[in-house]
């Protein structure tokens, strides 16, 4: 009953998300609009309806169903939905042809072993993956205007025409519906394809920066805490990566339909963009993994990771720079330079390797109680104020920074509400927690793993930089100009 | 040219595999073979004809557009379809008892409004993700049947026989596909969503076990390298669970469709269904990321290593055998002892704890020189053959794994082909690689990560364990009973 009366708010609120998070939606509601009242003419107005009569109803529902938010899918119904007609209407004349034989009962037979031959062979095509990604609507269609020509081929006479005015009426349903998608503020796939690839590599960027200064400066996310706001930024920055297959790849396989959309005219590399988002995944993969050291319930006592804080926090930051300049990159059309790019990821490694040998015992200093030592050894170093190095570090970002920093973990809120559900479990469960917490290996170990975390997030780089180069190889950028590099 | 004369080989093989990969897809096209014969009666059996008319074409149509691989997914469809055509047929009445009004042109400019106005709205709803999961289809014939009915009734006089057609053709043609959907050879989402969530269980397990063995008998990998196959077992093992999060969500909604499945007549816990494989992903981030230290360029030494093998290869083992002893929970629809399989990990924990505790050294030793004197000491330990060790913990599943155990990497194989391409590239990015691996902390922090992402493996396990005993509660598994435990 609550449900029931919360529910108008609920559903406004969830209209007016579903316009505000992209209003090209409200744009394209329109559009389908505008393109059935036309479609409607053929039957209000007069002279049109006498041209082309009752069948016109075929022409709205082709309008109906192929039209679609961006051009690539639109194109992709209506070609298929085109060729699936003409191709099984000329299937179903060969068909009649041959069944033109005498006897009312031989023909009827004939017509039920064809329609299951058809109807068995074209479900079966369609599990095959290469056909189900780009055909299927057009196998479908091809079925069903087969079935359709076919069955009434039996009663109706001027089965002729009936297949013809399906063609005219499905063209120009087809035609109305391009001309509206392509010419009236058209959305194309590529076009999102290339955005969203670009959005990704700046939520990594920004979540391995968020996710280093955390690990670090773990009383800047405190603060936070008392936020309303329930998404953790780490979190919000590779969730898109994750699950970006199956987006990207229909996005990729509704731009291949588009024509050549690149403004020189080069086919759109479709396909590289999918191996770039393919590289972004399991380098998001790493980032899953580094965001785990956070999360974990053993930490390293921060004495000890002090120590190594500007070191990790660098590579840190250069990850997070060339992440920034490959998007950059991408977005300005123009190729960057492995070359700088390596050099500086380079010199923040060995700056890592340098202070982890600089203090080589530290690793197992704690385990035999030097603790409290390292402890006031390391308070005596005057660190500079966390903000300030930020500020220094990353000016660039710190706006989109600022949006986003605060951490209550969006999995807990969620969970909140199942926790009553659980009490029941948790004594048991949680008894691995705190065996884990107990172990006294636990700390030295999460310390070397986040670093070498890092380290490993720097080889996966390397494909998503070889990837995003071939992308511009592929894509004709602008070739690199040495005083283009604003990182 | 070459491609075109391969084509017919290639398009065998992808005919015959999908066929062999799931025989249920040839019943399925049978099936759907049979329904469009039983629906074409209609039209060629005379006293059939002559109730329905040629109306009886929609039926047509709706066979071949509404069935389905399974049940839930045809119900879905089916449903949605009646739902949407009565409920249009519906608003275009009212609509045209209000548009009853004077004039031939106020009643066209009427139904251009009423057009218009339904088109963008349908279309705008269909964008909230809610209705675009469960009711797309539903919305979208809404809007076809609407826009057929009032374009229609500008025309058609007898536009109540229309309408009345269309419901009856469309309940028949739905009726038909639920029918056979149902009663021949039903395939359930809930089932798959089932059997998916055991295989990506086991499948985890199978991963875990190969990478923690590679990790240590390196030489046990290079044996099968000259292996055909192409396919890594540990990469087979996770990479369903990665991108699972599509088809998990699609057959989980079917399944919500479908009437209530289970033995005991409780509502199928789809949902928990997908919060476990949720769960799985989190967990399969980290199996990447153990794989990733296998794949590294940077290797611990193997002197190193072996001294904590025989401790890591048990927390593996006792990993593997919780997910396994999982899979078989609901597998067998029985509650598993999480009392039991807790203590088996703690006792792990606690046994790679104390290995690393009884040479603490270990870690830094190699820095300072000590090597040499290491590896004497190790080989001086008779340790017991690698594959009889195996033996004895694996027995159970060693068949599963013989089938899948050679090793060149997928990855690799699938990249080479496009190697020359590279070579232009590879100079410079190979850089960062070969600076990695000069550097000298790799040696000890690689061993140092693969433990600890072990024991991260193990506190994200009890994730995994809390949700799929709280599918046991939901689903109202047996209860556990303390001699069924077969792990």
């Amino acid at each position: 009953a609550d449900k029931l009366k919360r529910f108008p708010g609920l559903a406004r609120k969830a209209i007016w998300k579903v316009g505000k998070e992209d209003p090209r939606r409200v744009v394209h509601s329109m559009k389908v609009g505008v393109a059935l009242v036309l479609v409607s003419l053929l039957f209000l107005l007069e002279p049109l309806f006498k041209g082309i009569g009752k069948n016109a109803l075929w022409a709205v529902m082709t309008v109906v169903v192929v039209m679609e938010f961006t051009v690539g899918a639109t194109l992709c119904k209506g070609l298929n939905r085109g060729i699936g007609t003409l191709s099984a209407g000329s299937l179903a004349f060969l068909i009649k042809y041959f069944a033109d034989a005498p006897g009312r009962i031989f023909q009827a037979v004939y017509i039920g072993i064809a329609v299951f031959m058809i109807g068995a062979l074209t479900t079966y095509v369609r599990f095959i993956p290469n056909i189900k990604k780009n055909y299927d609507y057009g196998v479908l269609i091809f079925l069903l205007t087969f079935n359709l020509i076919t069955v009434s081929s039996y009663r109706v006479d001027y089965i002729w025409d009936f297949a013809r005015d399906r063609i005219y009426t499905i063209a120009i349903g087809c035609g109305l519906c391009l001309v509206m998608t392509i010419l009236v503020f058209p959305n194309w796939s590529g076009e999102d394809l290339h955005k969203n690839t670009i959005s990704k590599l700046e939520g990594l960027a920004n979540s391995i920066q968020v996710c280093v200064r955390e690990y670090f400066y773990e009383s800047a996310k405190e603060e936070t805490e008392d936020d309303d706001s329930s998404e953790d930024p780490i979190y919000e920055g590779y969730k898109a990566v994750l699950d970006s297959k199956a987006k990207d790849e229909t996005l990729a396989s509704q731009a291949s339909w588009e024509p050549r959309f690149s403004r020189y005219c080069h086919k759109f590399p479709w396909h590289q963009y999918t191996r770039v988002g393919a590289a972004l995944r399991q380098f998001g993969y790493t980032v899953v993994a580094l965001h785990g050291c956070l999360q974990s319930e053993i930490q390293t006592p921060k004495s000890i990771s002090t120590l190594y804080k500007d070191s990790c926090m660098r590579l840190g930051e250069e990850v997070s720079n060339v992440l920034r300049e490959l998007a950059n990159s991408i977005r300005n059309n123009r190729q960057f330079s492995p070359q700088t790019l390596s050099n500086n990821l380079n010199e923040a490694l060995q700056d890592l390797d340098n202070a982890l040998k600089s203090q080589p015992q530290l690793v197992l200093g704690l385990r035999n109680g030097r603790t409290r030592t390292l402890k006031t050894a390391v308070q005596a170093i005057p660190l500079p104020h966390p903000d300030q190095k930020l500020e220094e570090d990353t000016k660039f970002s710190f706006t989109s920074l600022g949006n986003c920093s605060s951490t209550p973990r969006l999995r807990q809120s969620v969970e909140h509400s199942r926790e009553l559900k659980r009490k029941v479990l948790r004594p048991q469960m949680s008894m691995t927690a705190s065996a884990i917490i107990s172990l006294e290996f636990s700390e030295a170990l999460p310390f070397a793993a986040f670093t070498s975390l890092l380290v490993e997030m720097v080889a996966k780089l390397d494909h998503v930089m070889v990837e995003v180069y071939e992308l511009g190889l592929v894509a004709h950028f602008k070739e690199f100009q040495g005083d283009e590099i604003v990182v």
